[in-house]
């Protein structure tokens, strides 16, 4: 046995052309140990080895013990299996064709990556089968086993942000306190917080954020000073907003980038995300609901699968796209949605 | 100037007998530097230094150097000043008394813990002002200030667990695979999954998470083999669970001791926490909507208000109580809950 259980001719016309299990070769048909120990349980087929008869309990075992990750591979095939779809295994682990479709007919539909809850999770190793399925034009699915084996299954895509927002009208002076920006100017106040949803009003000042003061510092939009009334440039801004925030300047490149594809953002902070971002705010009267939360993360990221399924589960329930960004010589975008195959 | 703003006799009654700011003192009536800042905001006071009168700008900037968090503080006091409530300040940062009630009548109703969205919050920390709070019949309010100046409000607060679940039912042989244990018997398989909801059922075999098998075998409900057959005690297979789960033994401590306390406890995988809790499952026909969400945590962890911010969030908006625990001779539970004052 190595990793593969082969079947006789008869097998090709039983089980392939009626179910599209195993591959068709010369001399028969091949199933991998997930496909065998799916027809096994339900008694469509024998497996001997040395002349003996496996029975399930046995060749699960068995096949546990040959293949790392054969258990959660095993849960997420039957479970699709069991809702209809056609599997083969392939890249990263299974291709499932669409419904109507099958091996032979049409091309499959998505590629699938098994993820164990307890497993982190490098973006990179995330980004990688992305890029490949983006290439390749499917989709990607994620199926997360969790400890009791129930699979919530999710799609991750690049994503192209964009929106349509004005360039930024004149600010005016503002008093950098302990760690936050105060604007002082009642009508440069007004103008910046109706034209782009800066800051926040206190009386007739605006408070501003860190990411919003660099922002509007490097657009030469405001000037800034300290308590002490000494002027502060952008570098003596960026110098303090870091000491104040240790990963200030990861989450200023996603900041900025977005509010350079005229997107409106905010902090998500209500939200546990970073940033909640708009496509278009036109008036302080009737602002929109947020269509994205936006989450920063370094290139080296490690996901741990229960805090990503708590993020996207959270967007979801207040109606937002969960988007994470991270930089990659510019700044790039990954969608992580919640599938119901 | 230090740190306390000082009026005369008339502010007694015009200040203090009028909206409850300040305490009146021997010579006057004497203001926090937050109160003064709210007060000189709407012109009801002036504040001199050497002679000279200070505008707001330059108040707030002064105040702002001479107290760590100050702004923090002047945000959440207005917030609720401008809710309508009587607020002094106090341990940990303010007391607030009940709608109706006032300094004098009547005693405070919360006591006031201001956190910047920025400060990690050792737990420690918290639990202070919680067990203060309770000892003196108070309810702890934690307002969180974001980078944006916006205010979330929880409570936070001691609670006890207790569900009404019968002894569990005796299973049987299980094998501990790659990293989850299968019972193999069909009827063990279907007392333990609808006596006390263990498990996962697969066809006729019951799919046991780490906990539930650890559980299960220090009760001796079930005995253990690997996939070699081999005998598993106790002891062998919690040294194996802590090499697949680095946490495994605070989880399990938790999960055990909810389960003595006869509540009902499966992972909380989908919902980002380590388990949802049911006071009671009757039926398998009939499961309720879990309770609680519990994450466990050691008891020198330290939160990030964003991830708490988070894990509340996703809590309400499955109509679920937020609660989490940790070891402190026993294991405790602390309850975070947004509040709407």
């Amino acid at each position: 046995m190595d990793n593969r259980v082969l079947l006789g001719q008869e097998a090709v016309a039983d089980l392939y052309e009626q179910g599209y299990f195993g591959r068709p070769r010369e001399l028969g048909l091949e199933l991998s140990l997930v496909e065998a120990a799916y027809l096994l349980d339900r008694s469509r087929i024998k497996v001997s080895l040395n002349g003996a008869d496996l029975d399930f309990q046995a060749f699960f075992q068995m096949a546990s013990s040959l293949e790392i990750g054969f258990e959660f591979r095993y849960v997420v095939y039957k479970d699709l299996r069991e809702r209809g779809y056609y599997v083969q295994p392939g890249r990263p682990d299974f291709r499932v064709y669409p419904r109507g479709g099958h091996p032979g007919k049409s091309p499959a539909e998505f590629y699938v990556l098994v993820i164990s809850e307890r497993m982190p999770l490098p973006l990179q190793e995330l980004i990688e089968p992305v890029r490949l399925a983006g290439q390749m034009r499917k989709k990607l699915m994620l199926a997360i086993v969790d400890e009791e084996s129930d699979i919530t299954f999710y799609e991750a895509k690049e994503k192209a942000m964009a929106g349509s927002m004005d360039e930024q009208e004149p600010g005016g002076m503002a008093t950098l306190l302990e760690d936050r920006v105060v604007l002082w100017d009642p009508l440069a106040s007004k103008r910046l917080h109706e034209h782009g949803f800066y800051g926040k009003p206190v009386g007739e000042r605006l408070q501003l954020s860190l990411v919003e003061s660099a922002y509007l510092l490097e657009k030469k939009q405001i000037q800034l000073v300290n308590r002490a009334s000494e002027a502060l440039d952008l570098q003596d801004f960026l110098a303090r907003a870091r000491q104040i925030e240790s990963d200030f300047d990861l989450k200023y490149s996603v900041y900025r980038d977005l509010r350079d594809r005229g997107m409106v953002v905010k902090t998500g902070f209500k939200f546990g995300t970073h940033f909640r971002v708009y496509k278009q705010v036109q008036s302080m009267e009737k602002v929109p609901h947020s269509e994205y939360l936006v989450h920063t993360m370094p290139a080296d990221h490690i996901f741990l699968p229960p805090v990503l399924s708590r993020a996207v589960r959270l967007a979801h329930s207040v109606r937002k796209q969960m988007v994470f960004a991270y930089p990659d010589k510019e700044v790039r975008y990954l969608e992580i949605r919640r599938l119901k195959p």
